[in-house]
Formats: structure tokens, sequence, C-alpha cells
């Protein structure tokens, strides 16, 4: 017998992964959540049939979503994460000594005891004393912060099911409150290829560029991603990744990674005309 | 009834294309040609069951493997072209009125001629004047040649079945031999991430290495190839992609392009730490 998991990357492609073992699944209040053994990805898990992380590549998603920020203002010491149930994005900032808190607010406490159980390799970190998890909705969490975090990352799904909210206006408007005047916004942006996550990442970016005096967006290779061209959004008040990115500051830090380094720092940043085009042709 | 073309990328991961219709099958003297018209990518063909060209992203590979060279050697004036049967790499070169000749050597000419007639957006420019088709073996092809082409593009499939000789030792020194002082060597050189691909990838990058004095790799996003990250070659006797490359002299050409451009050309040679890592040890 053989087992595969199937995920519409369109309504026009199709990725499968040959399956091990379906080794957990349960409906939370929120979503379908399922853990799988594979061949080729190692253990994985998926939130109503889409694949959130894999032991295979989870590195390159969390490399670029915390260290892009981090060599660009080696001050940051208050962090939200808003989403990232996994604690991919946790473990990477929790190897900084300078920071000093990290909140998470993820809507979905299951997704979080599922992935401490199941799924160490991202969930170590989450025990890590300056961590408070909170398990709420984001969208109302940033509500009436001001001028707190140095750092907002929103790690979350498509916005379909529980992540809607957080590609929202009102939210970003909150989102730019609650950060401090050299805070640095992240976002989970979607992809310029297939025609739901383009319109999405239209979408997000737009409201975001209404918002943040800089904002712009940067790409890596995420092969179980539909297409395995993904994109961070990367907003502040001013602060700029190219301009203000400390290449040397950051390599002192002696940190290991697998993906991330100062020249795919600058090298991510730098967009396909075709994406260019659709980020500035804002309006369909 | 759905129809859906399948390929598998690695043993454990699998691709899938809905269908509209097969609208052509034969088995060549070389391999199996397919064309196919799909709802997500457009027009599209495979040998032996490999997606070779979409219509939706082939500008991506072209773009990168025909504008990467020009824009570091402006005076590039002699190419050959080993494979590249779909035309795409030859209607890019021909943009620019400075090359006075291209010879394309593809091993199957039923590979040209199902593109002719089904593939227009990248066969189109086989018939320029400057353009000279040469149905034979490219291994054979570049034997004998001396300090003759300005660039040579090896635009090959995967190292099984007909492009097996175009990844040998003896091939690449043949290549070295027939480029000019000036000359670049462009190669598909596969992807870091699944297992066979990136055997194959450090296999062909260790013979180049061991030829030319300057060798780099470069990357780029290919949705429809395994992984969606995808690698040339750059192998030189002595031009540098990011000294040597002349942007100003290539914005001037007013050439459109919509995945290259000049920031692209530099970020696209700034490669991950785990390919980095891979490049460096090649003795695996």
């Amino acid at each position: 017998m053989e087992l595969w998991f199937t995920e519409n990357h369109s309504e026009g492609a199709r990725f499968s992964i040959k399956i091990k073992e379906h080794i957990h699944s349960e409906k939370s209040k929120f979503q379908q959540i399922d853990f799988f053994d594979s061949y080729e990805f190692g253990r994985f898990f998926t939130l109503d049939g889409y694949v959130m992380v894999t032991e295979k590549d989870e590195f390159i998603y969390h490399d670029m979503i915390a260290h892009a920020p981090m060599a660009t203002n080696p001050n940051i010491k208050n962090v939200l994460i808003i989403g990232g149930g996994d604690g991919g994005s946790v473990r990477e900032l929790t190897r900084y000594s300078s920071i000093e808190k990290i909140d998470m607010v993820e809507i979905d406490e299951r997704v979080v005891r599922c992935c401490q159980k199941y799924l160490p390799i991202t969930a170590s970190k989450l025990e890590d004393r300056r961590v408070n998890l909170y398990f709420e909705d984001g969208v109302k969490f940033v509500e009436n912060k001001e001028n707190i975090y140095d750092l907002i990352i929103v790690d979350s799904t498509d916005p379909i099911g529980p992540g809607e909210g957080l590609f929202t206006t009102e939210f970003y408007k909150n989102c730019y409150k609650a950060l401090t005047n050299n805070g640095i916004l992240i976002n989970q942006n979607e992809s310029p290829y297939y025609p739901f996550n383009a319109r999405e990442m239209k979408r997000s970016h737009k409201k975001i560029k209404s918002i943040f005096p800089l904002s712009k967006i940067y790409q890596f290779h995420m092969p179980t991603y539909g297409s395995g061209h993904w994109l961070f959004g990367f907003a502040s008040k001013g602060i700029d990744p190219i301009k203000d990115f400390k290449p040397k500051e950051w390599l002192k830090l002696g940190l290991k990674t697998k993906y991330y380094n100062i020249d795919i720092h600058k090298g991510a940043f730098a967009l396909p005309t075709y994406v260019q085009e659709m980020l500035k042709n804002l309006e369909d």
C-alpha cells in the first residue's frame, strides 16, 4: 500500500508527499490538525490540509523570518510573534541573548501542544524563560498596545480560516501603534505565482504600504509551499533592511544558519521584474 | 473526467498538472516527447515524462540563462547553444543586435520540429538569420573547436538519457577550448534540494571547477521544476559575473524582461548557506 498526502497549490496544480505514517489527527476549535511522517520531508504537519512545517525545509522559513530583522536592528529587545504555533520563529529568536522578552500569541493552543509533542525540532524553545505564551486572538491582542515592541512577526497561515484577521488594515494599524520608533513588522506575505496567493500578496502589501512609511518585500526558496517562491514583508517607521543592515555586527554573534547569510540578506530583497510590477500595480 | 499529468520530483514527492488536452505524443529516436494544454501553465511539453518548458514560467529560465552572461560581457558575438531545442534561449539571445552568430546543436530534431509546431512562444526565433541549427550530438560538436565562441550555453535535460554526455569532464574540457579568452560557459546545474538533483549539482560543479579558473553558481525561482529552486553554472577563464557586471550598458539596451533585472543579477549569486556548503564539500 502507498499513502500519499496531496495539497492543491492551485486549481490546476497539486503537490503530493509520500507518507510513512499518519501519526496524529484532530479537529481543534479552529481547524483540522494533522501530523505525518514522510520519506522525503521527515515529520511534517498540516492545518486544514495545507503544509505548515516540514522537518526538511523549516529552517529556510524560520531563518528568513527571524534573522533578516535581527541583522537590521541588533537592539531589538521586545518581540511579539502572532501565530507561529510550531515554535520555529521563537527558536531562532531565542538564539539572540540581546532579546529580553518574546510574547507569542497563538489563537490555537492545540497547535502548540501538538508541536511540543510531535515536532520538537521547532517547538523546543517555547519554554525559554523569556517566552510568554498567550492563547488568544492576535488581532485583539495588539489592540490598544502602544510603543511596546521592537519587532512584530506575523507568522500566519493563508488568509482563510483563523488567519484571516491577520491580513486586515485594522490589524496592521494596531501593529504600527504597538511598535517602537525603530520597530519592524515582518509578515508572511504569500507568493507571486499562483492566482490565489498572488492576489493575497498584493492585498496585504497594499494595506501595509498605506500605513508604514517603509514597506519592502523579500523572497526565499521554500520548496514545500506552492511554487517554492515565497515572500515576507518588511515594514517599519523608517529603519531600512538594506541601508541599516549591520552585517558586521550580525557576523560577530557567530550564529550558524543553514539558509540565511549576509549575502542572502541583500539578495533576498532583489525581486524579479514581474513581482516588482505586481507590487506596483496594487489596484488590480 | 479529470486528466492529470504527474512528475516524480523525488521518490517521496510528486507534482501534478491538470490537463485540458494531451495534444501530441511521439517517441523519437532519443526520447519520449509529449505536449499538453493545461489550466494553470498553458501549453507545456515533457521529455521522458519530465516537464521541460511551460508557457507560464519559461520566461524565468530563459531570462536567467541568457541575460546574466550578456550583461557581464556585452561584446559577446559568437554563441553556441547545446540542447535548448525549444528555442527559448535562442529567442532571448536574438534580442541582442550585437550577437552575430548563434550555433544551436540539438541532438533531437524532433524536439525542435515539435516546438516549432506546438510551442511558438519559445521557438519563434529559430529562423533568425544569425541562427544555425545542427541536429547532432553536442558532445561531438565541440570536439576540436578552438577559441571560437564567446558564450556557450548548455541548455540540457537532467543527466539521464540523451543529456548524459553534457555532464562529463571531457565535454566541459572541450567547451573550455572552444571558448575565447573572454568566453563564458553557462550550464543547467540542477538543484540543491532533492537527492538526485543535489548529487548531480555537485558532480557537474566539481568537474567544471576543476577546469575553469572561475566557476560560480546562481539561482532562480522556477516553479515547475522540482523544489522550485534551480541553478545555473557560470564559468569562465576569468571574467566575473559580479566584478565585470555592466548594469549601465545593459540598461542602455532597453530590453524588457519579466524576471531578470540588474538587482536580480547580483542577488542570484547570493546562495543559501546550505548550498554554499554543498558546493564546497564536493567529495561527497
